[in-house]
């Protein structure tokens, strides 16, 4: 038996895991100065908690967890009989695993509500699992690391998460990436605009597509599902908008001038682009994009969508404000925003422009080598006293050609190496080889510990 | 529809999560500085690869994951016609969630030889999931932490194991702790001793019993299982041992004379004993227990179980030998040892003798109140600021009366509370109030920044 895992799952070995860990710490690491808390859900949701909240399709792609025990005891009859996969789901599944976190987290809010305060912010690292046809870059399990704040329709948040973006990204050391931002309230606002509010999602999605497909295919594609063309003229002046900022949202407000809620959503994105830019952004370009339409079904605010620079890969980041983010939960009017980290994305982007410090390779700080029996309990009280300090050291475990120790360190990217046997404990002067170098060293016991503790900042 | 989640899951509010975070950054500090190298699996495996792993029993409490689309296309058409629940899991789910980590890290190693350098020691902090009925301590999903060392049979892995039980435990500040080990070698001497190696279950399963039920209901026991009352007496030497490890271990080499197998267990326990109190023990007691019988089923050589004193609770941490870890799997000859860490029940140890830090209680540094807008692009930029340093800082996100902010600072343990408003700002002249002492003091701009990050320790 060959062994091996699902399809569209992955293990990590140790590079791999350390390289991941180093993304998920960073992250974990702003969440927290920001204000924000961590919160676990279970893995496992009730069906009936997720079914519905994600379409058709999403329903679809959510893995069921067998019941356990005699699961056919309760089945539908007549599903079984009729060898109706679909009907037959809900009585012999009752449990689920979870598809993202949002959902999970709005069930945690109404569950919890008299433990929390409001505004409530919290952050969530953790696996998701989804039945999608695997494809390089999508995998059936994938950890989303998201920030939400829930219970203020406060704008400094939108604010507050665009400076996250920045300072995540900026620490991951990303040459370059802009952080997109637009409003559904300007895209409602242009849907009103060319008369056709109920054709807003078809309007939208084209104009998602200018980037790729340019203008042309764009208003072709618009005229295709249905559009008026005459009314849809009106809105042509945003495909020849100023890059000026300023410029740009004074041509856009002329633009919706007869739209409340496009002027709404436009003094919005003013808010969030100005005071951005006020507190001090880092190293991001900050970019008004009205061609910006994620999150259609849900979004009601901010649209958020950030892309690095240099590599294609399609967003690495995303986030916007829900209105009614627990609704579905029964607990009415509970404003929610929030962002959403994609690490397996940062994690490719990183690799391609080979941005991972270079001790995340690392396996160990330091080998010490075995050499006679009598003299490995020193060596080991050795090995102990720098792991106490900190440092990440091994012995090599039994008495084993010095080549093949010498080997282990340099598979395993270990940059020290201790050399001690029965003559350097006599003599009082332990050897250290730099793995880098090749260069040799004498130390007495106390100064070598030092050496190797300040090479590893310990 | 009212909200909740599996029985026997969990939800982790803020103060919760941070605990946990707590004790699960302390293991994996440990973890790494002796040497162990992060792995990740995927939490669904195929299922092929879990059943029959863990008995009978233990297939029935592995969660399954109901094939995706038509599942009932492919499945056992007579099974389905029987309505016969176990025969039809095969055929309508090929994937499972993991049951424990050792049985997937097995299957790693060989999935992944040649891509790893031996002695290949790994850790692991994921959840696993078990449909056990859930009771007290007792969940369906919870967190295992493994430490395991493959590809050695190095005695030096046992001593390096017990001095991290040690160092993670100290770390923790628990009071007391007792690290008992046995060695299934020895076990298997006794079993020969009283000449019915066949017993050694039996045997044994009883003998773990003399601390809860004593010396003559464990006898009464092994005679109730059909063990020979004649020779049972041989070993009635081990209800008498000293206590003194040095002549415990004399006593049981006498008894175990006639067993060369007995005797190297013995040989073993007294080498990793006495080096790892030669090694330096922090805070455990190390006491050889030969009645202690846990994993018998796979153990082979070590076996270990760590006790907190003062708790009523069932061993916190466990581990052991397995001198054939990957065989199942096709790998023949890989020796293992390694060790796992309760979490769970650890947390209830340190939440029962309240040995949580402070800190973790706290969920932000310091507050700033809201109160001009105008005044709210200064506030907000000077909590930029303190984030920057790694302060985790809130800005109250709107104008609310002081009352209610003050609450939200208090509701959510938060230790500072910074009040600068028009005057304040113009004053130049911020105020600072410290919620634990009820103290209010005034601070330039740039001195509150690191009056507040002093504190924090940034």
């Amino acid at each position: 038996m060959k062994p091996s895992i699902p399809k569209g799952t992955r293990d990590f070995i140790p590079a791999d895991a350390r390289k991941r860990e180093y993304i998920f710490s960073t992250i974990k690491k702003h969440f927290k100065s920001f204000g924000y808390q961590p919160i676990e859900t279970p893995a496992m949701e009730n069906l009936s908690t997720l079914t519905g909240k994600y379409g058709e399709e999403g329903d679809r792609l959510i893995f069921k967890i067998l019941n356990s025990g005699d699961y056919l005891k309760k089945a539908d009859k007549s599903a079984l009989a009729n060898e109706d996969s679909k009907s037959l789901i809900s009585s012999i599944s009752e449990k689920a695993l979870r598809y993202d976190l949002t959902v999970p987290f709005a069930r945690f809010v109404v569950q919890h509500q008299n433990e929390l305060t409001f505004p409530f912010k919290r952050y969530q690292i953790q696996p998701v699992w989804r039945a999608d046809r695997p494809q390089k870059g999508r995998y059936r399990e994938f950890f989303q690391c998201d920030a939400d704040v829930v219970g203020s329709e406060s704008l400094w948040y939108e604010v507050e998460l665009m400076l996250l973006f920045d300072r995540v990204l900026t620490d991951l050391k990303l040459p370059g990436f802009t952080i997109k931002i637009n409003n559904r309230k300007v895209l409602s606002g242009l849907a009103e605009l060319i008369g056709q509010p109920d054709k807003i999602v078809d309007f939208t999605v084209a104009l998602d597509k200018l980037d790729k497909i340019g203008r042309d295919k764009v208003i072709e594609e618009m005229l295709a599902k249905g559009l008026d063309a005459a009314s849809l003229e009106k809105a042509y002046p945003i495909f020849d908008l100023p890059a000026d900022p300023e410029s740009c949202l004074e041509k856009m407000r002329d633009l919706l001038k007869d739209s409340a809620i496009g002027l709404e959503g436009l003094k919005e994105l003013e808010f969030v682009y100005t005071q951005a830019k006020l507190a001090g952004i880092k190293k991001a370009d900050l970019a008004l994009d009205f061609t910006l339409a994620r999150g259609l079904d849900y979004y009601t605010g901010a649209i958020f969508e950030v892309k690095a620079h240099e590599v294609q890969i399609g967003s690495i980041c995303g986030g916007g404000r829900y209105d009614d983010l627990t609704g579905v939960f029964g607990q009415k009017g509970l404003s929610g925003v929030g962002i959403s980290f994609g690490a397996d994305r940062i994690y490719d982007v990183l690799e391609a422009l080979e941005l991972f410090p270079k001790d995340t390779a690392r396996q160990n700080d330091v080998l010490i080598c075995y050499f006679e029996d009598e003299m490995a309990p020193n060596n080991f009280s050795l090995c102990t006293t720098l792991r106490d300090r900190g440092v990440s050291a091994v012995m090599y475990p039994e008495n084993a050609k010095l080549k093949k120790q010498m080997k282990y360190a340099n598979d395993n990217d270990i940059p020290f190496v201790v050399l001690a046997g029965d003559k350097e404990w006599s003599e009082g002067l332990i050897q250290l080889k730099n793995m880098e170098t090749g260069e040799q060293t004498s130390h007495s016991k106390d100064d070598l510990i030092l050496t190797i503790a300040k090479y590893c900042g310990k």
